[in-house]
């Protein structure tokens, strides 16, 4: 990857960084900077830049660019935009490949001087080779290297997994990356593309297909200037990875919005839609839907058609997932009468065996619960499961043993839950399971609309 | 109240509770009951009813009920069911008025013979005027009392507060009782229903239409025996407070799955829409949709109309939120000019200061959003705000500070916010803002999604 990627890798795994515009005073960004380059144990050398400083967090300052004696691969600029073109001259000179631009007044302002700088910018930048995120961006952050070179340190504290934030707006990158915490949910890469100078979607969506840390793509979209070469290349990406799209601009309004923040009009939602379809591109309608979806993905197996089983400890919350898998298009058939036989055996005459099946009596018979989900994990007529199971003071076992029957047992069929239990009960249960490859949602209509967009997925893009 | 309400109070706040069936053996349903009135601090006396047992949990366990001294207002019991028509007698004799019977094998098993127990319990309850919650439910909580009369000890965890939960599911109720802890959301009372032998969702909407304690009234419902019935007390009602219903079974499945569930078929859900919309009850299609628009009902006023003001930190959840509030019928329209100047002055040139207002430049200044706030306030034009801020670490200061200021201003205007911040981080300010009439959700879209309800429900259902 070293060679064709070179850019790509000095800004996710760069061996030095230098931060234009460093500083100690909280009230300048470049403090927050260094804070999570520091606090987020970026294990390379950090280079702070700022003339009137001679050390900042403890570190050695330089007052410019040229004055670094090591090599430098990524710089991070965090000053006012009238000084960026002479910046990175400075960073050109300098062989520097990467740069953040985290400045903003450029194409998004009205002021036509914004897009002219801009435009200035994007010269040199391709004079001297140098791929820019931003303008107009909070940063970058892959939790594998680690390397947290944004505004907010608290991106650290994100779980390391597979799923890749590709996003227009730091707003909504903050806010996946908080309920990413809130789920216990691993992410790989957090990219804020701003502006997008000249390093945009497509750009990152073909890194992101062949970097080996991300399994799962997701974009949250605003508008593109050239949506043509955006489905091109998801195009030729052919499926190898799930790509999710969170595309906002529906409104009139949303749309206006767009032009003035990132300098792009977010066009015709319809049409987008359309285009991503035929991309291959998973459109979603939220940001919990993007992040349930991205979950599902990045945990779980795909179904191999629409018949599902909902097995459920109590009987309204199966009901609550029926409701949404039948709105979804998904079939809840009857077992084979070998399976039906099985559950007969586990469950007493008075709960409802067939599909949805009330585990109920056996709420507090955990080995019945293991029984059921093993005994439909072999029905040939059942292509995934939905498992809901409701924490009560007597069923505190089921999940448990449920969590270590699922990490033995060799599956074909993704299993998708809602367990849920106060905060601290379970919790290392559900960390089990989801482990095992058995991902679990808030709510049992969650969990319901993320299997359905597994297997619409399955069904749309993956055809055999 | 007393008088009219005797049973419903002998239920919610009864001066003694006898617990027959009562147990410390922990895979008895019994100790969990005794756990749930003793760690939840009940206030009245407990009586364990046990032949075998001198004592159960150190408190004096006696025979049978007969040999109770006190008074004794409520009978939980967690016998089997067979036996449960000599206990009834035995209640009856001793003069208690209200009992939860959490045994189930009644009119939801397959067996006649359950609906014949039914019957029979029913003409036993009706001799003695005792009010009978279940049979098959986990209990009834009144978080206010407080008295945990359930078998989840961890109902007690929940915070108090004015929503009431009246469910036909205990996995339901168990369910939205977590997110509510989880959310930080308070309830009043939690309410199973079960097989609704003699107390059915009338009698309770009755009940809570007068209970001080209860605000906002949350129904979970599958199926009922006679809508019309529901319809009726509903209407008389006439929005006194909000109900909301959230049905399930719109799908044949999950009808099917009702009739075994709790002995009703969930009907056709189209009907029950209409007749809802008839009785000024107002749906909601999901669980969390449910707690959230109850959480907006509970801490907000509602908006005069549907005209909105979207001002967000971050230009992306403004955009998400305005795509949710035009989808929904939802106004954004700009301000009056007085307002746009006081706005001008606030923001500088380069952020979009019309509606929707991105705060984006404001962000680290917490009296500009503060300005803007409140000069939204009082634009005639606007019915509504919603108000988007995404933690970075500059702007730690700012959400304090408008809790601070909306804390300090009277208003006749809803503000619903997303703030959103990694755990522990801005946990205090949330609450106090909420607690000031501005209730937080989890993502842009979920409080677009609950200012729509409130403006719908306004629109809908009281119109002046």
């Amino acid at each position: 990857m070293q060679r064709k990627w070179g850019a790509m890798e000095a800004l996710f795994r760069p061996r030095a960084v230098a931060v234009i515009g460093a500083s100690d005073n909280p009230s300048k960004l470049g403090s927050h900077v260094m804070r999570s380059l520091i606090e987020g144990g970026y294990p390379g050398a950090i280079y702070p830049v700022n003339p009137g400083k001679e050390e900042i967090s403890g570190i050695k300052t330089y007052p410019s660019i040229s004055q670094i004696q090591g090599l430098v691969d990524l710089a991070v600029i965090v000053l006012p935009a009238e000084q960026v073109p002479q910046i990175l001259q400075e960073c050109g000179e300098k062989g520097i490949k990467a740069m953040i631009l985290i400045t903003a007044g450029f194409k998004e302002i009205e002021d036509r001087k914004g897009e002219q700088l801009q435009e200035e910018i994007l010269r040199l930048a391709e004079r001297y080779g140098i791929k820019i995120i931003g303008p107009n961006t909070f940063g970058v952050v892959n939790l594998h290297y680690p390397l947290n070179a944004s505004f907010t340190p608290e991106f650290s504290r994100v779980k390391k997994g597979k799923i890749s934030l590709l996003s227009q707006s730091g707003g909504m990158s903050h806010l996946m990356a908080f309920l990413s915490m809130k789920e216990n949910l691993g992410l790989s890469k957090i990219i804020g593309l701003g502006n997008r100078c000249n390093v945009d979607f497509w750009d990152m969506l073909e890194y992101l297909n062949e970097d080996p840390e991300t399994q799962v793509i997701t974009m949250y979209l605003e508008g593109v200037d050239k949506p043509r070469r955006l489905i091109e290349v998801a195009q030729r990406m052919n499926q190898k990875k799930p790509i999710l799209a969170y595309k906002v601009g529906i409104s009139s309004t949303s749309d206006r919005a767009s032009q003035f923040h990132t300098g792009s009009l977010a066009g015709n939602y319809e049409i987008y839609l359309g285009a991503f379809r035929q991309a291959g591109i998973f459109s979603v309608q939220s940001s919990e839907e993007l992040l349930d979806t991205a979950k599902a993905f990045s945990l779980s197996l795909l179904p191999k058609g629409n018949r599902v089983a909902v097995l459920s400890g109590q009987a309204g919350p199966g009901m609550a997932a029926c409701d949404v898998c039948e709105r979804e298009g998904l079939s809840i058939p009857p077992f084979s009468s070998e399976t039906q036989k099985k559950i007969n055996a586990l469950l007493p005459p008075l709960a409802i065996r067939t599909n949805p099946v009330d585990m109920g009596p056996a709420w507090y018979d955990s080995n019945a619960i293991q029984g059921i989900v093993e005994a439909v994990l072999e029905d040939q007529g059942i292509d995934a499961i939905l498992l809901c199971i409701m924490f009560a003071s007597a069923n505190r076992s089921a999940v448990g043993i449920l969590a270590d029957s699922l990490t033995q047992i060799e599956r074909r069929k993704p299993i998708l839950c809602c367990i849920s239990a106060p905060g601290g009960i379970w919790d290392e249960e559900i960390q089990r399971l989801e482990a095992s490859g058995a991902p679990n949602f808030q709510t049992p209509e969650r969990a319901a609309k993320a299997l359905a967009n597994l297997a619409h997925y399955k069904m749309k893009f993956h055809r055999e």
